[in-house]
């Protein structure tokens, strides 16, 4: 094509037309080879933004983004390969207790991970509170270890979907992040390319999602279901609640705490909740039958976190990372804890250190919120609401204001909203 | 402000909120520093695009371009300045010889042009067919010709409106050129920091023209009309048909001879009405009492054309540049010629290598379209409809079918339209 291809795939979809399959795989294609330029691609991504596209366009596209890397081989692992995804949420840790629990009843996780950028903490970042633990693994001892141990989560690979990789950071500067179609093409891209034969997708909905309400949650799940089952991955959704934090606790090695709480067959019983869902989601995808709340219990979970973590070179028995300073906030006056606000507490949390401002920045471990409350809790003046944990003590007076109005102290229990709203599939 | 500033301003507009005037300074001080990227500002670009701006907005954004640069101070010259600006036609080559023209009857003509892209020719290219004649004085030049001579046209200096500079190069290949409020900023903000006093706006509308519907146009003129106002600039708008091309000549070289003619006192009958009614509007905004048809006709316009270019080197009697092949194109059938389609022959002309397809392109300067028949001419089968003349046969091919498509003959001759559709002033 001519080097007026660029504008003319920018202008068809700014004037709202449907971009052509051949329009779809050059712009992919030179986008990933630097012959369209960033800012081009950024001016595509604010169209489609506006635009939106056709559910065959967002096919091709996600299409596009696999054909521009490779595809990784699962056929030396001979149990069936079930994977999870989460939109992203606050305090949300389920991959960790989930990736281990699926894999003790019998499936292998093929759970390629990423990092937190804003409000939002990454898995990767979590796990690596874990001394020795490390993200990257070769191709091969990804498959090794998936075959092996059955449970694997690590940063994906350079190779896989490279056009979503350059596309996910140049969303992230240029306010193109929020437009379904990419949202979609880029979680389902990487899912697709790294070889799962199954899928569940947990669409988070709420002030500390991507997705504030509901319809627009439930339009990204479908999204996501129709362009699993187009490339044959038995794909599922779950739309779950992220109005409140998940757990009592939002960070790094905290939440690795309170995941280990879970794997003990303890923890609180959203989190609990919450992975016994998936995992049920999971295995049934995966054709196993099997009761995970009773693998879970029979402390299986447990020894294949232990596996998994040594794979990788970290120590499940050390000591984990804890914050120079713990700060705590008090109840002002007696009442009943109407709310915790997710958004908030995700943005103290990360004004602590927990999380990080640009993708070079590096989080502190120790750093976070450990909530002390949960929302119908009763509380007296003086009581401790939260704790504000953080290896900067210069953070606390402005994540203790973001804190302080999260928590919403009233007369009345709130009506309990449901965790898990709604299945997809 | 922070470096979360770009997306903020970014996602502000996308959502379709009103900037605010901090927000507006401060984007464009950082993108002409180089703190937002060219990614940030196209993203931008295209959310203003899409959103649409107040004029509020409008008004802030021209200023803070013309702030980005130095303002120039004509104070030297006595005379009183009127500039005029063209939105871009096929075969537009009304600057010639009006600019002359509206010096010769007593104002001082301050025109800083553009180079063409796409299918519009671009004043500078024409002129340069010229031996000798360069298009960048520098700013104590650019004063004195104008304080001596009474007419300039040249390129414009690197330190007027930098900000602009560098948004209509982005524009250009991120598929933004097309917003109103982009536009008449550009243009407005490079003719208040110019330093004229007064402004008469040219905006086209038809197929040849960026702005295809009267709607649009007549937007685009109040638009532009209000910005001059708000800065001190006596503006007045005339939209002008451009469904047909100016003249009888598309082209650089071809282009200046017909100007020439103009100034001799003849050529096709709306270049000078336009010519003339544009000097009108000129000579009143700038407060002079004058008949610029008399002045045409007394060889005045002339004299002070071959000033103009003496001025900046060039030779007014030298041979102009001319193609080294020439094919023409015949009727296939005995009719009336009911269209000559201004975007066709504007792009036959760009093919046979008259106009450029990146910025660092050359020109040639003989090549071009002339045509030998206009809109109600009467043609036998077999009569020459126009020349198509080039540097490089091989591009007559595909320049002749562009052509051959933008001819239609029938059996009735077109209710002519008329060549000045309205005024807004």
């Amino acid at each position: 094509m001519s080097e007026f291809a660029a504008v003319d795939v920018i202008r068809a979809k700014r004037d709202g037309h449907t971009l052509s399959d051949a329009q779809i795989d050059w712009v992919l294609d030179a986008y990933t080879k630097g012959v369209v330029a960033d800012e081009q691609m950024s001016a595509l991504a604010m169209a489609i933004l506006l635009r939106g596209m056709t559910p065959g366009e967002i096919a091709r596209w996600t299409a596009a983004m696999i054909a521009s890397g490779e595809r990784l081989d699962l056929s030396a692992v001979t149990r069936p390969t079930v994977d999870k995804h989460s939109t992203g949420g606050v305090g949300d840790k389920i991959t960790l207790p989930l990736t281990p629990l699926v894999a003790a009843c019998g499936a292998a996780v093929p759970q390629l991970s990423g990092r937190g950028l804003g409000h939002t903490g990454g898995t990767l970042d979590k796990l690596e509170s874990i001394p020795g633990w490390r993200a990257r693994l070769g191709n091969d001892e990804f498959v090794s270890q998936l075959r092996d141990v059955g449970a694997v989560i690590c940063a994906a690979g350079e190779g896989l979907a490279p056009a979503d990789r350059k596309l996910y950071a140049l969303r992230d500067v240029t306010g193109t992040v929020e437009a379904i179609p990419l949202i979609a093409s880029s979680i389902m891209s990487k899912k697709i390319a790294e070889g799962t034969g199954a899928l569940v997708l947990d669409v988070k909905v709420g002030t500390g999602a991507f997705m504030k309400d509901l319809a627009a949650a439930r339009e990204l799940a479908s999204t996501m279901v129709e362009l699993g089952k187009a490339h044959g991955v038995n794909t599922v959704a779950l739309l779950t609640d992220m109005n409140t934090p998940l757990g009592r606790t939002v960070g790094n090695a905290v939440e690795v705490e309170e995941s280990l709480e879970v794997l003990a067959g303890g923890g609180p019983a959203d989190v609990v909740e919450l992975t016994l869902a998936l995992a049920r989601e999971m295995l049934a995808a995966a054709g196993i039958d099997a009761d995970p709340a009773r693998v879970l219990a029979s402390g299986a979970a447990m020894d294949s976190w232990k596996a998994m973590i040594r794979a990788q070179g970290g120590d499940p028995d050390a000591p984990l990372p804890t914050a120079r300073e713990t700060e705590v906030l008090r109840a002002a006056e007696d009442g009943v804890v109407e709310a915790v606000d997710a958004l908030e507490i995700g943005l103290a949390a990360w004004r602590l250190g927990a999380g990080r401002a640009r993708k070079e920045d590096p989080v502190s471990f120790g750093a976070g919120v450990v909530l002390k409350v949960r929302p119908g809790d009763s509380v007296r003046a003086g009581d401790v609401l939260l704790e504000l944990r953080t290896d900067d003590p210069g953070r606390i007076p402005a994540a203790r204001d973001t804190a302080a109005g999260a928590i919403r102290i009233g007369e009345s229990a709130p009506t309990h909203g449901r965790l898990l709203i709604d299945r997809i599939a």
